[in-house]
């Protein structure tokens, strides 16, 4: 039976091995929410980069440009880091570089693996589905908030493992914890998450409309994975 | 209203701001288990130090010497991490020096702090009553498992948690995860510690014995803080 563990923050991903895992990548407020609706809603390609320079670097290739600092969008850039900002018109069939405070560097930090995808509310089922089939050690790597713990992340981690356990064993202690973390808040999952901390540290952005939307659960059958350093629907 | 946060590793501490806090440092499986019950029992004073070399040469000052790596006893020192050497009757009223694999990095990694007191099962309401009198933050730092997340030493937070809820507000993401843990676990505590990763970690060492001690709730009233780099009791 395969295994699934849980790393809580970028910070501590050194300590777990990558090799022959699949890495599921969360960030739910908001980056791989915003990845999940944006390959859902036509965006082509998301390449996630770690920053602004690159980020802006990649106008010139005819990408479009993301980017979110602290929680707010920085001024320059196309759009910031709300999930309807993905979901424009404007970008059918185009492709996005983003860059955010936490999110892409999970995603950077996760290359050691064998599959790199993207996990959200939004895509919880395709997500579980997929492993399943797969039937490999699964790490779900949380993004966090500047290297600290997060509760969304967490929740989503637990959400993701409950669709799991049939399947999978609980591979560490965190996997435990994220697991107990969901069973206590799932009957409350919007408001656990509007009172997170990252919650309120977003609240002088007016945001709750973007935070109803990321604990939207499987709102779209999508899978976003990583290919040459492209996000990509699978 | 004062607030309780918990961090997960001694590697995630750096993000935390120790000023005017108190810490409690626990790490239950077994270096915090085995201070509580070593100073209960009558151990004067015990001083932790990072290095063996630091341990060692602590004898010529006339300590007896305590040292465990990897779950297991250092040849050549006096005891190991087993909460019954700690009471020995040849230690009361005696010195130990102690160094850890993951304790004692933790109580080192603390003294930013305005107090740092130990944390166990064995003496949790004894701290909770403190904590409550002294009306000040609380971080709770959990020693893990080489930087890792670790179970049982959550479980003592959210179980410390569960004591201060009145007295005190959630202050991080980390102190919701931490409780709703324990509230998971708490009818089936050792048996929850005996699957955690650390447990079977030290199977080999045929602890059990050491194990359930450590999950002994309120076994003493005792209270170890660090004064000028040794435990003593308040």
């Amino acid at each position: 039976m395969p295994k699934v563990e849980v790393c809580f923050s970028p910070e501590l991903i050194h300590l777990f091995n990558l090799e022959r895992k699949v890495v599921v990548v969360t960030d739910i407020l908001r980056a791989t929410s915003c990845m999940t609706a944006g390959i859902a809603s036509g965006v082509a390609k998301i390449k996630p980069v770690a920053t602004l320079e690159e980020c802006s670097a990649l106008k010139e290739e005819g990408y479009f440009t993301a980017a979110e600092r602290n929680g707010g969008k920085v001024e320059g850039f196309d759009i910031g880091n709300s999930p309807y900002s993905y979901m424009e018109d404007r970008f059918k069939g185009k492709n996005i570089a983003a860059t955010t405070t936490n999110g892409t560097l999970a995603i950077t930090k996760s290359t050691a693996a064998d599959e790199i995808l993207i996990g959200s509310f939004l895509n919880l089922s395709t997500v579980a589905n997929y492993l399943i089939k797969e039937n490999k050690d699964v790490i779900i790597h949380c993004s966090g908030w500047k290297g600290n713990y997060s509760l969304e992340d967490t929740l989503f981690a637990g959400a993701l493992i409950e669709k799991l356990t049939s399947a999978f064993g609980l591979g560490d202690d965190a996997s435990f914890s994220a697991f107990a973390s969901y069973k206590v808040a799932k009957n409350n999952l919007l408001e656990t998450v509007l009172g997170s901390s990252h919650a309120k540290r977003l609240e002088k952005y007016d945001i709750k409309k973007d935070i109803e939307l990321c604990c939207a659960i499987d709102k779209y059958d999508v899978l976003p994975f990583l290919q040459n350093g492209v996000l990509i629907k699978k």
